[in-house]
C-alpha cells in the first residue's frame, strides 16, 4: 500500500498474489529442471483460469478484454506477476508480445490489427521484436544493416538480428529495417511485420545465455532475414519512422520491466528471509541471528522501496504527462533498479549458501537471467552518460555523444 | 515538482530557494573561515527580513506565528534550507531547538510554554537537547548515570553529558535523567528542563569535532550538572516519560534531518555540475566532457532522486497515519538517506579536486560535519538491525537485541 | 615474473600459457556447447600429450612422475592452467583428485596407496570427497550425519551428502563419516574410502547449478550412502582424525583455488582488452575509448595483481612454515581473491554487452560457476569472522563462535 | 615480517615502533588541540633523541648522516613513522623534505648542495615545493603560467602557486616555472631555488584545508611570486628538464607516502580494535561482539595487507629495476592505496561512534585530512587512464589523452 495504489489495484492485488504463490509458483521446480515447451500444456490451463477470473490481459482497455489500467497500476500488477519468472506468461502480458500489443493497437491499420493484433490478445499467437543485431553495438541503435527495400507491392527484408527474443515459436517478427538509407539516421529505419512462415526467415538458433538454451517462448533467438518478401501493407505506421516507434514502446516497457524486476526482488527477499529463519546453525540459533544476514535484509529492503518509489512516481508521471516529460527519470530507474535487483539476488543467494547456487530454488535462475537487466535496452553506462547529458545541458555544456 | 506538491508549497518553495541563493549563500564564506558568533548581526537581519516577509518558524501553526505545514511540506521546505548550513537558523527552524519547540508545544504546562516556549519561538533564545553520554553507547540509549533526585520542590541533577548541541549560548537544556531508578528500563527517565544559569551548570567545553571546535549555536559540548537544583515545575510531561517523549521527538526530526541531507546533496550536484562544466581540461575541453564525472552526476540524480522519494513517503505517511505507523520507513531512511549524502558530497569533492578539500567551498565544510549523519541518532547499523527485527518478526523470529 | 619467481617456473610458465593457448582453449567452445563428457576423448588425447611433455600431475614429487614443485611455483602453474575451465584436468591435477591425491599420499596405507593412488595419479580413474551434508549449514563443518559404525573387518556407511564434486564417474569416495560419536566434536569423524561400485552407494542426481548440471567430471552430485560395507582397511589415518586430516586438504587446496581464480581473473582481462579495442561504437571509435571502460581495466588489474601477491606470500609462507602457521592469511586470501574474481567477471561481462550474457565466450560459464567461490569451504562471511576472531584475541577478547 | 624484510630492517622496525609509540603518540593530544607551531619545541627535542639513537633522516647515505636503507627497507621505516601524523618530522624524512632532498642530492652543484641541503639534512631549515597552480587542472601538470626569464645572471620568476605545502617558515621553495616557452609542452618548465626571503615572494595564506588551515610545517600554502629574482645559479639541474626532474621525486615518493597511508591503516585498526574490546554495549558484552564488526576488522586486516604487498613490490622494483620499470605499479598503488586508506578510517571512525568525529582520537584528524590522497599528484581517475593506456597499448589501441 502505498499513495499510489488505487482502490482497484488494491482489491487486485491480493488476488494476483494469491495466484501467483497458489497456481505459478507450484510450477517453478518443473520449469528450472525441465523447458517451457514441456510446462506449455499446464501453462496453457492457468492462462484459462486467468481468463475466466477476468484478469487476462490487464494491460489492454476494455473493449479488448483487459482491465484498463493506468500505468502506474499495471506497473503493481506486473511486480505481482514478477514474482515468478511465469507470471507474466500466465496473464498474457509478457515481453515482447505486450510491447508489440501496444505498438499494433496504437500504429496498426484495422487490417493488421486483424491479422496480427487479434490472435496475439487472444493468445493464440506469440510474437517477437527484431532489432539488436550482432554486428553493431546496441548502445547504438541507429547502426543497422537490416535492410527492407520496396519492390512493387512487397518489401524484400534482408539482415542478422540476434536477441530476438522468443522468437522460437512466433507466429511474426516486429522487424526494424532501413527503408530509407538516405535520410537523417534516426529515421532510415522502418517496422515491417514479418510472419515467421515467410520464406527466407530463418531462426539460426535459440542463442545459449547463462548455460540456457531455453526454448520456445523462453529463449533468445539468432535469426536471418534472406530476402524475405512481405506486402507492403506489412509496414507499420510509416516509412522512416522505425526509431518514433521504437520510442514509444520504451517509456512503458521500462516500467513493465522495473516493476517486475522489483516483484524478483520482494520474492528474493521473501526467500531470504524465510530461509534465515529456518535454516539452523545449531540447535535454535538459526541463521537469522547473525548481524550480517540482518543487514542484507535491511539494505535489501530499503533498496526495494527506494527503487520501488522511483519507478511509480515515474509510471505516474507518464500517466499524467507522457512518457516524453518523465525521459530523465526512465534513463534514472534503467539503471537504478537493476542495480537493485542485482545486490538484492546476490544477497539471497549468498544467504542460502550452496543452496543459492543449484536450481532448487528460483534464485539461480534470476541471478543468471537478469544479469541481462544492466544490459539491454543499452547498458547502464549509457543511459548515465544520456541522464548527464541532460542535466548538463542545464548548465550549458553540450555533452557529445560517442 | 512531485506528487506531494501542494500549491502553497509549490508557491513557496521558489521564495525559499531565491533568499537562501541571495542572502544566505553569500555568509557562507564569511561562516567558513570565521565563526557562527561573529557572523550572527548579520543573521540576525536576515532573520529580521525572514519575519518581514511571513516565513518565520514554518513549522509552527499560524496561531504561533507559523505557516502550519504539514510534515511533508516542511520536509520540502527543509530541503531548500538545507541548501546552505545557515539554511535553517535563519528561519528559525533549526535542530536542536525545533525539536524542543514541538516537545515543549504538545507537552509543556501554560507556565513553561510561558517561559521557555515563546520566547524560542520569537527566536530571543536558543535552547539544547542533553541526552547523550560519554560513558555510555549512543546505540542503547536506556543507558544512563545521570539523575534527577526530587528533593522537595526540586529536583537535583547530576550528570556528564556530551554532544550538547548548541549548548553554547542556550538558555535551557532540556535534559534527560534518571528519577525512578527501580522502574523498567524505559521508563526510569524524565526530561526536566534545566536553565543554563542554575548554578552547577558546567559547558566543559565544545567539543572539537572536525577540526572545528565551533562556538554558539554553532558547537556540541560536553556538560556537567553538579547539584543543579531546578523546581519540581520544570518536569516536562510525567515522571518516567522521558523515552515516550523522545520517541515524539524523533519521527519528525528524522524528517527535518533527512531532507535537510537531501537540500545538501542537491546543492552538491549543483556544484558539482557548475565545476564540472566551468574548469577547462584543456582548451574548450571542460571535466564535464570526461564519462566519469558524468557517471557521478548521474548516480548522484538517480540517488538523490530516490533518497526524497522515500523521505516524501514516509512524511506523508507520519501526517496521515502517525509516526507510530511509519517506524519501519523513519529506520529505513536514515541510514539510506546518510549514506547517499556521503556519496554524493565524496563525489563532488573529487570533482573539484585540490579545490574541494580546500574550505573554499561549502563541500568540505559538509564532509567533515555531515560525517556524523551515520552515527547520531544510533548508528546505522543499528537501525538496520532494527529494520530488520520488524522484518524477521513476520517470519517467526525474534533477533534478540545485543 | 615477480619475486617468487623461480627459474624452473620461469621456464615452465610461457609453455604452459602456449599449451593451454593452442591446445586447450580452442576446445572450449565444443565443452560450453556440449559436455564434458563428450570432449573426453580429445581431453584423453591431451593428457597424452602433456605426459610426453614431461608435465603431468605437475604438483607430484619427482619419484612418483610429477615436478615436485613448491606450493608457491604449483600455484604459478595453477594461475596457467585456471586460464581455461579444462586446463587443471589435462594436467591431472584437477580438484577433488588433487586433495585426494595429496591426502593418500601423506597418509594412506601402501595397500591403500596401490588401489587408490597409483590410478589416480597415472588418470586412469577419478575420485570424490564427500563431506557437505544438505541437511547442515556448511560453516560449521563439525556437524554431520553420516556414520561408520564397525562392524567386524567392516564398516557400514550410512549418509547423505551432497556438492560431492566429480562424483560422477569416480572410482572412491574418500567420505568424512562419524566413527566416534561419544568424543569432542572435533574428533568424532574419520575418513573412509567407499568405492563407488560398493553396494549402497547412490548417486541420486547431479545437482543442476546455475542452469547446468554436468556430467562426468564437471558434475556435483549428491550422493546417498544406505548401509554401504566396506573393509576397516579403507579407514584413512586414523579412527576420528576425519577432521585433522581435512584440514591438511585445506591450506594447500586454497592456494591451488585462488590461483586458478587469479587465472581466471586474467583470461577475464584480457577477452575484456581485446574486446573493447574490437568493438566499434562508431567507425574508428572503438569501446576502449570510453573511460568507464579504462577505468575498469586499471582497477581489475590493481586487484589481481593485489590478490596475487596475497596469494603468493600466503603460499611461501606455507613452504616455509607450514600450513598452520599461515592460518589467518589462508582464511583472508579465501574472501579477499573470490570477491576481486566476482568484480573483474562482472566487468568483463559488462564490457562484452549482450555478448557477455551469451556462452560464446567463457565468461558466462564462470560468472555462474564461480559464483559459488563466496561459498564453498565456507562462505566469507564465516572466514572474516575467523579472521576477526584470531585478530582479537591479541586484545584480549574471544569470540564466541555461534 | 614479510619476503621484504632484511635483517637490519627487522631490528629497526621494533625501535621504531616503540619510540612512535612511547614518545610522538603521547604528544598527538596537544597537535590535534593545539598548533603544531606550539608543539615544535618538544618535537625539536624529539629531533636531538632521534640523532642521539643514530636514526636521523634514515633514507639518506651514511656518508650524509643516514641509514643508506633501500627504497624497500625505507618503506617499512615510513609505515613505522606513519601511525602518527608526526612521526616523519622527528626523524627529519618527511614530505615535501624528503623529496627535495633527494632532488638536490642527485641534481644539485656543489654549491647548491652547500647552501640548501646540507642545513636541510641536519634538520636546521624546512623546505617546500612549489608547483600545483590553481588555474590550472593538476591532472595535466604541464598546464603552467609561472614563468621564469633569464635576465642576465639571475631569473626574474613571476607566478601563482598553491598546494605549496610547509611553505609557512620554509627557507626556500624548489619551484617549477616556464623557462623554454618555445619547447615542446613537457620540456618548457625548469626547476629552480627560490629563497623565500626573495623579494617578491609572498605567502598569500596557508588554505584552510577541512577547517584547519595549519601552520609551520602543518600547512598547505597559496603563494604568489612577484619578480622574484634569483641567481641563474639557483637552477636546478638544466633548463628544460622541470619534468624530467619532477618524474624522479615521483616513484619514491609514491612509495614514502603509500606506506605512510599503510601506517595511518594501522593505527587505525589498531584503534578500532581497542576500542571494539573496551566500549561495552551491556555489561560484558563488548562492540567487539557484534558481527559486523568482526567483519570491518577482517576486511580491513585483507585491504591493508593487499596494500602493503603491492607497495613493497613496487618498491623492490624500483630498488631492483629502476622508477621507470615499474611506471605501471607506480600508478596503481597511488589509487589502490588511497582507497583502503579511506575505508579503514570510515571503519575505524564509525567503529568509535561519535567518538570517531570528534578530536579526541587521531581518526577524524585523518579522515579530513588524508582525503587528500585520492586527489593529490594527479587524481585516482587519471592514474586510472594512465594505466589503462599502457594496458591497451599491449592490444594496439592507443588511448586519446584529454
Amino acid at each position: 500500500m502505498n499513495i499510489f495504489t488505487t482502490d482497484r489495484v488494491a482489491a487486485l492485488l491480493p488476488r494476483l498474489r494469491t495466484f501467483v504463490a497458489q497456481e505459478i509458483i507450484p510450477l517453478e521446480a518443473a520449469y528450472l529442471h525441465g523447458s517451457f515447451r514441456a510446462l506449455e500444456p499446464q501453462l496453457e490451463a492457468l492462462r484459462g483460469r486467468v481468463k475466466e477470473m477476468g484478469l487476462w490481459t490487464p494491460h489492454l482497455p476494455v473493449a479488448d478484454g483487459g482491465l484498463e489500467l493506468t500505468l502506474t497500476e499495471f506497473g503493481m500488477v506486473s511486480e505481482e506477476l514478477g514474482r515468478s519468472p511465469l507470471g507474466h506468461y500466465v496473464f498474457n502480458c509478457q515481453a515482447p508480445d505486450i510491447g508489440n500489443m501496444e505498438l499494433l493497437h496504437q500504429f496498426a491499420t484495422p487490417k493488421q490489427k486483424h491479422t496480427f493484433l487479434e490472435p496475439l490478445m487472444r493468445g493464440e499467437i506469440r510474437s517477437c521484436f527484431a532489432m539488436t543485431e550482432p554486428e553493431f553495438a546496441g548502445s547504438n541503435p541507429v547502426n543497422m544493416a537490416t535492410t527492407a527495400v520496396r519492390e512493387g507491392d512487397e518489401y524484400v527484408v534482408n539482415g542478422h538480428k540476434w536477441f530476438t527474443s522468443s522468437a522460437d515459436g512466433s507466429a511474426f517478427a516486429v522487424t526494424m529495417a532501413v527503408t530509407n538509407p538516405a535520410e537523417a539516421p534516426h529515421k532510415r529505419a522502418s517496422m515491417i511485420i514479418v510472419p515467421t512462415n515467410t520464406p527466407g526467415f530463418q531462426l539460426v538458433r535459440n542463442i545459449k545465455i547463462m548455460g540456457d538454451e531455453g526454448d520456445s517462448y523462453a529463449s533468445h533467438a539468432e535469426v536471418r532475414f534472406e530476402n524475405c518478401r512481405v506486402p507492403a501493407s506489412n509496414l507499420l505506421g510509416k516509412e522512416g519512422a522505425g526509431f518514433a516507434l521504437a520510442q514509444h514502446r520504451l517509456g512503458p516497457g521500462r516500467i513493465h520491466h522495473c516493476m517486475r524486476f522489483i516483484g524478483i526482488c520482494e520474492r528474493a527477499l521473501d526467500l531470504m528471509c524465510r530461509y534465515a529463519v529456518a535454516r539452523e546453525l545449531s540447535p535454535g540459533k538459526p541463521l537469522a541471528s547473525k548481524q550480517i544476514i540482518q543487514t542484507w535484509i535491511a539494505e535489501s529492503r530499503a533498496e526495494i522501496d527506494a527503487a520501488r518509489y522511483m519507478v511509480l512516481h515515474t509510471a505516474d508521471g507518464i500517466d499524467k504527462n507522457g512518457a516524453q516529460a518523465m525521459k530523465e527519470s526512465i534513463s534514472t530507474i534503467k539503471f537504478f533498479v537493476a542495480n537493485v535487483l542485482q545486490h538484492v539476488l546476490d544477497r539471497a543467494i549468498q544467504t542460502h549458501g550452496a543452496l543459492g547456487i543449484t536450481d532448487d530454488t528460483v534464485l539461480a535462475y534470476w541471478y543468471r537471467h537478469e544479469r541481462a537487466a544492466r544490459i539491454y535496452d543499452g547498458p547502464d553506462e549509457v543511459h548515465k552518460t544520456v541522464l548527464a547529458r541532460t542535466i548538463l545541458k542545464q548548465y550549458g555544456y553540450d555533452v557529445q555523444s560517442a
